[in-house]
C-alpha cells in the first residue's frame, strides 16, 4: 500500500509515522510513505525524522517527501489529507475574531470553523481532483483536516471515494478500555452524531453495555475528559464529545477565552519547540512534547482504518459517512459520524437507535449549517456565508452574522479568491 | 353554535366579542357565548361590556358568564381557551428570571416560555377532560393560550379535537392586503414553521406571488412589523414572525430588557386602565386602548376559524396541527403552524415546500425542545425540565439549564404541584 | 461592662459568645450580655445556647435576652449591631436582582449592597437614637452590620460614638501568623482602604515587613484566601480583600453566579441546620458547622476591640473611622477602614502611605458612591438611589441604574417607607 | 506668527486651514503655515489645497510643507500637533481588540485609548524636544492629538509650554448659541472634568445661567448631541460630553460595536474620498464631506486659542492644564480640562465649583489611570501597561487586563520599541 500524506510537513506527522512504524509491523503493508507539503524546509525536518522512526522500528517501507503535489500523489493507494491552510496564524484569527462579537473562538465550529471550512474545502477539492488523475485507481481519500464533516461532505459531493476520520472516538474507546482493564478492541462504542458533535451512548464489552457503570464510577474522570460538568453526562446518560463543550458551556468558554491566550498561540509555541527537537539527527522517536500538540491516538485510528480498507477485514471504526437513512430526521446527504463496518468497498454505518430529542434537535440544526457551509465553500459569495452563520446555533443572530461575515472575509481575503 | 370561552374574564375578551358582534352578522351563528373565569369580579365587568357590545351591534346571541367551569362548558360546540395561569405576576416572573442568567425573558419561548407551558398545560388538559364529558359531542377545542404549539400538542396527545390558533398570520395577511390595496381574503399566504417560529414565504394574489415586490417596496415597514433588521427579510426572502426576533436579535433584546420595564409590568398597567373603562355602564364598544394590549385581529382569526368549522367552507387558515409528513425532517407528531383548509372535520395542511436549511435546522431544534416541554408538563419532574432547557436553542448550556431550572421551579412552586 | 447585641438572635451569635467565653477570661469584663431580637423563638434558642457556652467556660457574666429593644439597651456600655433587616430572603433578593441587569449580585457592594444599605441604615439610626437615651453615658456603638462603611458613616453623621468593625483584617493577620509561625499579636498589618475595599500592604513582624516574602512563598495560598488570581497579588504587591474579587473578577463572578445557587440560598440552608443543633439542650459549644456560616474571627475582633475601649490599652485594630486627612485625595468625611490605635476615647488612624494610583482611583470612586448611598438611605427618594447607582463603579451606566432602581425599589418596598 | 502643523498631511488639515483663512482676517497674524508629515504624497495633495484655500480667502500668509520635521519646526511660534501614529489601521485595531474581551473599542479611552497613548506619547515627546531646539524661543505646543489629556500631561512633565485642545467644548458653546439665538461669544460655559470626561454644568449668558432652560426645552436635541438618554442630562443637571457615552452606556455601545463596522473602517473610506476631492486642482474650499470626518469647530477652537496666546487678550477657552488645586480631591499634577483665561503667558483655570460625588469619583478613577498611562508611555514595560488597565474603570478586572495587555502589545509591536 502506497500512502501519500498531504500536509505531511505538519508537526503532527511523527505521530502518524510512529503509528505506522509500531502498528504496521515488520511485514508492513505500507510500502511507501510520501509526505507532501509546500513548506520545504519544514518538510525536510519532518521527513528526516520520519525516516529515522521507520528505521528505528525496522519498518520495511520507504519514506520520501516532495513539494510537488502531483508527483507525490502519483500511484498512491490512500491519500491522507491533514493540511492546515493558513497555518497557526489563520488559526489564531479563527480563535479570536468571533470573540469580538461575543461568540466562541474555535477553529472547527462557529464562525471560526466556517472560516476554516471556507479556506480548506477548495484546497482539498483541488487535491482530490488531482488525486483522481494520478493516484492508483480506486484510491481512498481519508480526510483528517477539520472541519472533517464539512470537508468529507464536499468530497463526497464531488464523487470521490472519501472517508472522514476523527480521533475523538478512539480516544474514548482507549480511555474506557483502561478504566475497565480490557483490551481496546474489546470495547465497541455506540458513538454517533456529526463530527465534533457526537455522543457515546453505549460501550459494549462482551455483549453488555458498561457505560452506565463507567458514568457511575468514573464520572469525574470522564467529565474531565469531556471538559464539562459531570451533570451533563448524568442527565444525558452519555459521554459527549469534548467539542460539545462549545455548546453546553458556551458562555463559560467565552469567559475563559476572553481572559487567556488562544490555543493557536500556545500551539505555535509548541510547534517551534517540536521543530527544534525534530531537527536533532539523533532523534528517532516521537518526543513526549508531541502529546501536548493534540491528536492523541490519531495514528492508531488512521492505521486501523487503512488496514481495514486494505485487508477488507470488516473492522469497526467511527468514521464520517453519508447519513443515508441512518439517523431519522436528517437528510440522506448529511455526513454523520458513526460506528461503521469498514472493508475494501468502504464504510457502512451500523444500525443505531434514534437520537433523544435534545440531541436530535441540535444535530439537525448544525446539519443545516453544514449544508450551507459546504455551499459557501464550493460556490463562494457573501450571501451564503451570511446564511451559514445565521444557520449556526452558536451564531444565529442576524447583525452578529453580518459583522462576523465582514470580519471573516477581511481576515481571510488572502485565502478566498472570491472575497477580494 | 354555542361558544364557551375559558379565561373569559380576560381584558382581551372584548376584542373577541367585538369580532363576533361585527362579523357574525345579524343572523349570527353564535347563539350563546359563555364566559368562564374564576375571577368573578372581573368576569362581571367584562361580561357586562360583552353584553352591551352584542346589543349595540344587534347580535341575536346571548351572553352569560360563570365561575363554574363545568356548568359553563355544558353543551358547548366550541371551547376557546384563552386563560392565563398566574396572571400578569407570573408573566413578569417569566420575563425576568431568565435575564438573571443572561437569557431572553419572554413568556412564549426560552425558559419563560417553558415556565408558562408547565403552568398552563395541566390546567388546559383538565379543562379539555371536563369538556369531553359535558360539551356537545364532537365539540372543538381552540387553543389560543400560549405557548400555543405546546398546548395544542398536549391536547392532541390526549386525543382531543383541538386546533391551535395564533394571530400572527392573519396580521401579516391584513398588512399585505393594505399595502397591495386588495381585500384581505384575496391574499393567500405561504406561512409555515412552528408556532411563534414561522416565516411567510409567499403571498399569492390572483395566482401571483407578490412577496418579492412587497419586500422590495415596503422593506422598512415590514421590518418594523417583524421588529428586526430589514436585512433578515432580504437575506431569507421571507417575512419572519415577530417572535423570531428573540432568536435573530437575541442579545440585542436582552440588552434592551436589562434596561427597561418588562412587558408584563406595562400590560398590568394597561389592564388596570382597561378594567376601569369596561366598568363604565355606557361603554358599548371596545376602547381604543385595547389595541395596546396586543392581540390584533385575534377576533377575526377566531371568528373565521369557527365559521369554517361550523359551515364546513374549506376556508384557508393558518393553524397549529400535527406535522404528519408536511415538513420533511420533522417527526410526524410535531405540531406545526401552517396554512390549512378547514372544514367540519378539522384542518388539513396544504402542501408546502421544504424549509431552507437555515430554517429547517432551527425548526427541528425547537421541535426537539417542544417534545420535551410537553413531556415535562404532562409528567412533571425536574429532569425533564432540565432536559427541555438544554434542548432549547436559546438556552442550550448545561449550568445555565440547571440554574434556570432552580429559578423556574422556585418561582412557580404555587402552580406546580410536583415541584413543591 | 454591659454589652447589648442588637440582632442577637442571629445564628452568628454563638461565635461572638464563644469569643467572650474563651477570651474574656474567668474574671471577665463582660458582666452582662443582652441579646436583643424581635424573633423571639429564635432568640430563645440562641440565648439558651449562649448561656450554656458561658457556663461551660465558667464565664461569670450573665446572659439574658429580650425582644424589647429599649429595655435591652438600657445601661449598656457597648451596643453591638449585627442585625440583618429582611433576613436571608432579602439577601437572596440582593444577590439576584442585579444579575437581571448583568451586574454582580452581592449584599455588600453594587446594587445589592445599596439595597441593604437602604434597608439597614434607617433601622440602625433608630437603634442608635434609642441607645443615646437609655444606654450608659458615653456608650459605644460597634457596627458589624453590612455595609459597615456606610452604616458607620451614617452613625457618625448623627453624632454617635460609633466604630465600624469587619473581620477581614483579623482573618489576614491570623493567616499570616500561622504561615510565619508567630503569635497573631506579633503581626502588625498595614491594612487600608474602604470597608470591603481594602488592601494589606505590609505585615510587620519585629520591625520588618514580611509581606514580600509571604507573597513569594505562599502566593497560591493567599490567592485562594483572596479568591482571585495570584497575579493580582504580585502586580499590586498587596493582599487585596476577598471582596475586591467583585471588582477585579467581576465578569467571572457574574458568570459563576448565573449558573449557581446564591450564597443566601446556601446560608438559609445552613441556618436551618444550625438552629436545629442549637436547640439541643446538651450542646454547650459552637458547632463546627458554624464555620461555614462565615464570620471567622469575628468574635476575636469584637472582643479585642471592646477590651481596648474598656481598658484604654492603645491596642492596634483595623476599624472604620472618618478619613480626616489620613488618605489624601479623599474627603475628610469619608469613612475609611484603617489600622488604628484604640483606647477609651476611641480610634485614631495610624499614619499610612498614600495609595497607589490604581487603588486611589477605585477608592475615590467608591467613596463617591458611599456619600450618595448615605444620603439616599437618610433622605430617601428615587433620584438619590439613581445617582448612587450611577456613581458606583460596578454599575455606572445610566439605563442600567434606572432599571436597577426599579427592581431595587420593587423588591424592597416592604422595608422602604418612602418607596411605596 | 509662524505656525507649524505636525501631522499636516491629515485629511483634517483643510478644516484648520479654512479656519485660519476665514477667521484670521485679511491682515492675518499667521504669516507662515508649515505642514509637516512623513507621507509626502498625501502632504502634497493636502498642501496644494491649503494654498488654494488661503488664496481664495485672500489670506496673506504663506503655506509650505515638508517631510523634514526639524526643518518644518524651525522658527515656529506655535506647533500644533495633530499626528496619528499608525494611521487608520491602528485605529481599527484600537476599536476592535478590546471587544475581544467584551470591552468598548474606542481610540481615546479604555484599552484602545491606552494603545493610542502608548504609540503617541513617545512620538510627541520627540517632536517637542526637537521643537525646543529649533522653534522660536517661548514657542507654544498645542496638543490636539488624542488622548489629549495624557499627551498634554506628558509634555508638561517634560517642562514644555504646552496646552491641550479639544473641540467638545466649543461645539457645545456653538450649539447653545444657536438654540438661544445669541452670538457664540456671548455664551460662557462652566465646562469641567478630564479630557473626554467633561460635563457642562452652566451656560451663562449676560450673567444668567441658561442651562436649566436649555435642558428643559431642548432635552431631546441635547441628548442626541451627547448620544445618550436624556435622563442622564436631567438626573445630573448637566450636559455630559459625548465621550461619557462610553461610560454611561458602555454595554449598549459594546452591543452596537459587536454588530457594526468600526468608526475607523468608516473613516478610512471617507478619507479615500476626501483625498480624491482634494486632488482636484480647482477645489479651493473645504468640501462638505469633511464634516463627516469629525472635528467640527476644531479650526475655530484652534484659531481662537492661538489668537489669545498671540494677542494676550485673556480670552476664555476650554483647555487642558494642570489641576493645581482647581478641583479638590485630585492631585495637583493631574491634567484637567476646564474653562481658562488665556493670554501670552498661557492658560489659567477659572475658579469652579467642586464636582458632585458621582462625577468626582469617576474623574478621580480615570485620573489614576491617566497617571499610570503616562508612566507606561514614558517608561515602557508590561507591568505599567497592566497596572494602567487595571486602574481604568472600563477595564478594572485582572485577567481582562492581562489579556488586553497581550493583545495591545501584539497589535502594536511595530510602534512600541520596548514591547518587541
Amino acid at each position: 500500500m502506497k500512502v501519500a500524506v498531504v500536509g505531511g510537513g505538519s508537526t503532527y506527522t511523527p505521530e502518524l509515522v510512529d503509528g505506522f512504524a509500531r502498528l504496521d509491523g515488520p511485514t508492513g503493508t505500507v510500502e511507501r510513505l510520501t509526505l507532501i507539503d509546500p513548506a520545504t524546509d519544514r518538510l525536510a525536518v519532518v521527513g528526516g525524522l520520519a525516516r529515522r522512526i521507520f528505521a528505528r522500528y525496522g519498518h520495511p517501507g520507504t519514506v520520501d517527501w516532495t513539494d510537488d503535489t502531483d508527483a507525490g500523489l502519483t500511484d498512491a493507494d490512500v491519500v491522507i489529507i491533514q493540511l492546515r491552510v493558513g497555518g497557526q496564524a489563520a488559526r489564531i484569527s479563527d480563535e479570536t475574531f468571533p470573540l469580538t462579537c461575543g461568540c466562541v473562538g474555535q477553529e472547527t465550529t462557529g464562525a471560526g470553523g466556517l472560516a476554516k471550512a471556507l479556506r480548506t474545502v477548495p484546497v482539498v477539492r483541488d487535491i482530490a481532483r488531482r488525486a483522481r488523475e494520478r493516484a492508483a485507481p480506486g484510491a481512498w481519500i481519508v480526510a483528517f483536516t477539520n472541519p472533517v464533516g464539512i470537508v468529507t461532505r464536499a468530497l463526497l459531493d464531488d464523487g470521490h471515494r472519501a472517508l472522514g476520520l476523527c480521533n475523538v472516538s478512539i480516544g474514548v474507546q482507549r480511555r474506557f478500555a483502561t478504566l475497565l482493564s480490557v483490551p481496546p478492541a474489546a470495547v465497541a462504542l455506540d458513538h454517533v452524531g456529526l463530527n465534533h458533535l457526537t455522543w457515546t451512548r453505549a460501550a459494549t464489552v462482551d455483549g453488555r453495555d458498561r457505560l452506565p457503570e463507567l458514568l457511575d464510577s468514573y464520572g469525574a474522570d470522564l467529565a474531565e475528559l469531556a471538559a464539562m460538568p459531570v451533570g451533563v453526562l448524568r442527565l444525558t446518560g452519555t459521554l459527549p464529545s469534548y467539542y460539545l463543550r462549545y455548546f453546553y458551556c458556551h458562555d463559560a468558554v467565552v469567559a475563559e477565552q476572553r481572559d487567556a491566550p488562544t490555543r493557536g498561540e500556545q500551539v505555535a509555541e509548541i510547534e517551534r519547540e517540536l521543530l527544534d527537537l525534530y531537527a536533532d539527527p539523533t532523534l528517532d522517536r516521537k518526543p513526549e512534547l508531541l502529546a501536548q500538540r493534540g491528536g492523541a491516538f490519531y495514528s492508531e485510528a488512521a492505521v486501523g482504518l487503512l488496514a481495514s480498507l486494505h485487508r477488507d477485514d470488516s473492522g469497526r471504526h467511527a468514521v464520517n459517512v453519508r447519513n443515508a437513512g441512518t439517523l431519522p430526521g436528517l437528510p440522506d446527504e448529511a455526513v454523520i459520524e458513526v460506528s461503521c463496518r469498514v472493508g475494501a468497498t468502504g464504510a457502512t454505518a451500523l444500525p443505531t437507535a434514534p437520537l433523544q430529542p435534545e440531541q436530535a434537535g441540535l444535530v439537525a440544526h448544525v446539519a443545516g449549517y453544514e449544508e450551507l457551509a459546504v455551499a459557501a465553500a464550493v460556490r463562494g459569495g457573501r450571501d451564503l456565508v451570511r446564511r451559514a452563520l445565521l444557520a449556526h446555533p452558536l451564531v444565529g443572530q442576524y447583525d452578529r452574522a453580518e459583522r462576523l461575515t465582514d470580519l471573516l472575509l477581511a481576515n481571510n481575503s488572502a485565502h478566498l479568491v472570491w472575497a477580494r
